[in-house]
């Protein structure tokens, strides 16, 4: 599984052109993607990270981090996923950067998204669903998230965001309708972020393999 | 007008039960009220907070603050309104508390909003609406508002929420579908909060006057 991430994020640096500000992700698979984008860093301008993890980790490489409020609209944002359906739809959170994650991916022309196979499935849900709240409201939003889809809520105990905020994993789901879950659970007060990336998927989705496939 | 805020908090004070935990808003109208409320704090047992100045001035009177993860829904909540549209449904977050006083509402059975006869309107958006956002999406989020409303987003430079968040004013709208507009500004990554109330609107209105109005 490591070869396989490996090789995802090595066929990810095919999308990244000369004098861009590459938006990067977070977690294992990345890593990889920032090591091979060490090795052409002086033909970017710089990246705009999505965790303070991988800030550390593109500035030990000599990568100039940036704000996405100073560089604006990014041409390419290169993150990883816990899930990926047929149709590029995402769960990601897993690594509780899903916020901003989420911000970059919008902020981003082409989203790619690299995974291992064992992340493909053909119906979102099985892994725990990522929803970021503010901490006053972690009750009322596991009430209504049992209320409106029968899932199980558990709250992610000792974990704080970069935001300072909690994440709840929605466990038993079986997302049929990811759009409308996203869309409906954006709206309950307190919800930060919900860890479906449906309204915004991935453009292209790359699974690590000899050789990689590019969907 | 500051006789209006008064007398409109004093006749909130009718819908307060004893026994019951309040949930009190933030704002010169509700500093009224929590006033008003100290008169019978041994008969409450306590409240729930939506900010830290209303805190403090609970915790002055001797009045009990308790955390919403412990209470469980509330029977009332008591908040001011920086605009009230005669379907009850509110534009708020002038002071800024509008993520904590949004999800103290949705955990209220029942929201009795108290205001001065100024703060009606028959459209919504004459008082620039506040959005609450993670401060790395600031320029996204401000954007995506311009191209989904024609409003235009003034950041609130200086002020950081009680979330460690920031602030986007959206001036120039005239909201003919309030529940849309939450919706669809909902959805967008970076946005912690719109303070649009039209999804959870109040339940009762209370205009100040001799004698009060209540809608």
């Amino acid at each position: 599984m490591t070869e396989a991430k490996r090789l995802a994020a090595e066929k990810a640096i095919d999308y990244v052109e000369d004098g861009m500000i590459v938006g990067v992700g977070t977690g294992s698979t990345v890593a990889y993607f920032i090591d091979a984008l060490a090795r052409m860093r002086d033909r970017i301008a710089g990246a705009v990270s999505s965790s303070d993890q991988s800030t550390q980790r593109l500035r030990a490489h000599g990568i100039e981090v940036m704000e996405l409020n100073a560089t604006g609209s990014l041409a390419l944002y290169v993150d990883g996923a816990d899930e990926c359906d047929p149709h590029k739809r995402l769960i990601k959170g897993g690594g509780a950067a899903l916020t901003r994650e989420k911000i970059i991916a919008e902020a981003s022309k082409r989203f790619v998204c690299i995974v291992d196979p064992a992340k493909r499935v053909d119906v979102l849900g099985k892994f725990p669903l990522p929803v970021e709240v503010i901490p006053m409201a972690r009750s009322l939003v596991a009430r209504e998230i049992v209320a409106m889809t029968g899932g199980q809520p558990v709250w992610r105990d000792g974990v704080v965001t970069d935001n300072g905020n909690w994440i709840l994993d929605v466990h038993g789901l079986s997302i049929v309708d990811p759009l409308g879950l996203e869309r409906d659970l954006s709206q309950v007060p307190g919800v930060v972020c919900v860890g479906l990336f449906a309204r915004r998927p991935a453009d292209v989705v790359i699974v690590g393999g000899e050789p990689p496939l590019v969907l």
